[in-house]
């Protein structure tokens, strides 16, 4: 049987197990085109993302090490988004996204 | 207010309007590795996939002119998938996420 999906052995499925989700990959091209955001900058870049869907988009790719959170106020205590050195590397993938969308869709 | 993804006027928004899904995105994946495949050839190099959602999903790149359907056996009538020129030019996105994949998921 040739090595598919539920085997993991593709790097685009593990690839779409992280980031294979539409607001995940919105989230990720508001980070690479603007630089850290707070939560509500996008919030509203995203019209239409619910905030508990965004917390949890937020939290996941955070767990995944392709998003970190830093501290931009003490009291209270606030936080922005920033994109890891792995979030980082998927410029590409946003680029090719972006070329296709921009010639085909 | 910046374009944002309810707007539409970003191409990576419009892409992920088409593709912006795991199981459409695995479809691409194998028919751009594999040539054009019948449905049961996708189904088992997809563990996991309902077939009801394969065919969901089939039908949907098709209505958006990424893939085409083609007619292998007439009696009975069975088709397969592949890819169009639209398709096809999805090419560097789904190698960008191998690049990804391969070194970081």
């Amino acid at each position: 049987m040739a090595p598919g999906y539920g085997q993991k052995h593709c790097p685009v499925a593990r690839a779409l197990d992280i980031i294979g989700e539409k607001w995940s990959l919105l989230i990720l091209r508001d980070l690479v085109r603007n630089g850290p955001q707070r939560f509500q900058e996008l919030e509203q870049r995203l019209p239409g993302v619910a905030p508990n869907t965004l917390s949890a988009r937020l939290k996941w790719l955070e767990a995944q090490g392709v998003i970190a959170t830093r501290l931009y106020e003490r009291h209270p205590p606030r936080y922005e988004y920033l994109l890891t050195e792995k979030g980082e590397a998927l410029r590409p993938v946003l680029k090719a996204l972006y070329s296709w969308g921009e010639r085909h869709a």
